[in-house]
């Protein structure tokens, strides 16, 4: 089953928006097992969307579109396919009422024109929109291809994938497609991709880098014909990356949501305790990055924000993450002495990292490269890496 | 003249990484009055990617490839090029010793493959990469289209183009594009969209938005022989725009760089004005928002972070505003007090706003709605566009 991906959007083109949808819905059929080997992107075009329609239909068996299904006249999506397949348009009731229900819901006019969202080919399955007002569309067409119709907006077409796209996939494959993730800090990814390579090399399981600023995830998906065999063939592969490269493996869990943030603020919360930060070079990131993760507000007490780069010294961390944790009152205090910017004759990511618990406190040093951006983001990722360290 | 971008990685139809490469290619060729009508992306498939370019070929003037310059077999951007264009792959010696120069700066030692960087089609012009190992080209083929490959990594990707692709095609253009790049807070994407319909409408200058969270970007851009007719043509579309919404205009400039933590940065160093923060339900990405724009250091004093949503008044945000001025010794003190979650009977997205220097103290009330993520970053808008209000 090979599919492809087709965005439809000027505002594409003209590079006003990034293409988020594009990754995100390659990275779901990878999980899938399902085979991508194109995307377009064309603007709101008659002729040029046919003219893709018409490639992606020579060549694919599923053909996902995103974007071009709301109410105006440059929203072609649905109405190009339909002349391709040489279908009519018709109005479905159901998708009328979807519409109408959540205009209702946002205590908007539904002008007339919004009936085309209501609006698809003949023989369509239409998907609800949960977060929006154009619903989506899989459109079977007769020589067996199918196109999946998408909302642009990312808000609403990732959670449309979730809830409707993925269990119809999954359905029609015939196979059962189980993933484990698997998070990796503190050994680059040059390095996990060579001590990996030969399970890199398997077609079932298969193992998938992902990479991230100082993180790597390993993807370890097995398809068969029940999710106990996919389950049988998949822990092999698992245990012996566990055994390869355990001792940087913060996390392995069945669903691609997560980070070193949210793993950190998981733990915290699974203990009861509560954490306090002090940092310079960093600004407000390391706070930002636990204040971000939802119900952090349970185990997250704030923090200071020195200037970077002043007093970077082994005992200004020591002393800032027992003070700041003596401070706040909390379990935890950690903190980030350093600087992202040459200071003086310390060169930039010279970074100190403290942390303090009941137990005692320790410091870390650290020397990060890169511009001021990545030390700041490494510098925070370095710290998370430590609580979840003090944790066990 | 009419553009495509042609992306190539496996990574990419993986959804490894997320394709910024096509949309900063997208924004510049748009600033460059260049039309551009699709955007390809393949794997790392020789047939495939010969399939790719001869439909590029077949109606695109300018074809700009991404990915696919290293060393490995898995590289075969150019040489499939070569191949569709019935060219010789040969060893430029300036390529050959750009390369060589690169890896004896990093300290590495040069593997023999990497002699594949230097290799390029007969009759290629190279470019240099400041940045990385893979030098770029310019290939003009036989039909009078042009092919120019860059590496994939954006860090090298985005100066080459900047440094070599920009001036390279600004003059095939013989014509001078000049932008204004307006940069608007407190108004949104729609109402700007509606009171701007007519001015979008034109073709010289044009004007096109580009949206991110409540933000909103107008590029102006005129085309013209010269600098000063292309200035005179541009001159009127400026006042016109400034004379519908100057009120929510924070910045006017020649480049796209920018944001409103980049103003609220420029305009304090330009007074020589120092400020500290005190913040809760953004978490510290207030402080962040300051600290990471470069040079901060100069002005960025740090500040309080504290638990979210506890002490939501009018009052707090004004004894915080003041009380972090005088604590921390600054010009100016700002304060978030509020919450991203629901607090009680408060509803999330309830923020103060405190603002204080040595004139006095005022606070501001906004409700901001949407999740958790889109309420911080909001709130954090509003914090810097409160800055450049005091500011004048």
């Amino acid at each position: 089953m090979q599919a492809e991906i087709l965005c439809v959007g000027t505002e594409l083109l003209m590079g006003q928006i990034l293409n988020t949808n594009a990754q995100f819905i390659a990275r779901k059929l990878s999980a899938l097992g399902i085979d991508l080997k194109y995307q377009q992107v064309v603007g709101d075009n008659e002729e040029r969307l046919e003219a893709a329609y018409r490639l992606a239909l020579s060549r694919s068996d599923i053909v996902i579109t995103s974007g071009g299904l709301g109410p105006t006249v440059d929203d072609i999506t649905k109405r190009v396919l339909a002349r391709v397949a040489g279908r009519k348009m018709v109005v479905f009731p159901e998708a009328e009422e979807m519409v109408r229900r959540r205009f209702a819901e946002y205590h908007r006019n539904m002008t007339p024109n919004n009936r085309n969202q209501a609006m698809f080919a003949e023989g369509t399955r239409i998907l609800v929109n949960h977060h929006g007002t154009a619903p989506g569309a899989i459109v079977p067409l007769d020589n067996g291809c199918e196109v999946i119709h998408l909302p642009g907006p990312p808000s609403e077409l990732e959670p449309m994938f979730e809830e409707s796209v993925m269990p119809y996939l999954e359905k029609r494959s015939e196979h059962v497609i189980v993933s484990r993730y698997i998070r990796i800090f503190g050994m680059g990814e040059s390095e996990v991709d060579m001590r990996m390579k030969d399970l890199e090399a398997g077609s079932n399981p298969t193992l998938s880098p992902y990479c991230s600023l100082g993180e790597v995830m390993l993807r370890a998906t097995a398809s068969a014909g029940t999710h106990e065999k996919a389950e049988e063939i998949l822990t092999p592969l698992v245990k012996e990356v566990r055994r390869r490269i355990g001792h940087v493996i913060y996390e392995i869990s069945g669903t691609d949501h997560g980070g070193l943030g949210e793993t950190a603020v998981t733990e915290l919360k699974a203990r009861g305790w509560t954490v306090a930060v002090s940092e310079d070079a960093t600004g407000g990131l390391l706070a930002s990055a636990l204040a971000e993760i939802p119900e952090s507000e349970q185990i997250f007490r704030g923090g200071m924000v020195f200037p970077c780069g002043a007093g970077i010294c082994r005992d200004t961390a020591e002393e800032r993450a027992r003070g700041i944790r003596e401070q706040m009152r909390t379990d935890l205090g950690i903190s980030v002495v350093g600087t992202a910017v040459e200071a003086g004759d310390v060169p930039a990511g010279t970074v100190y990292l403290g942390i303090s618990t009941i137990n005692g406190t320790r410091v870390k040093q650290v020397c990060l490269s890169g511009g001021r951006d990545r030390i700041r983001k490494l510098a925070v990722k370095h710290a998370l890496s430590m609580i979840l360290e003090e944790l066990g």
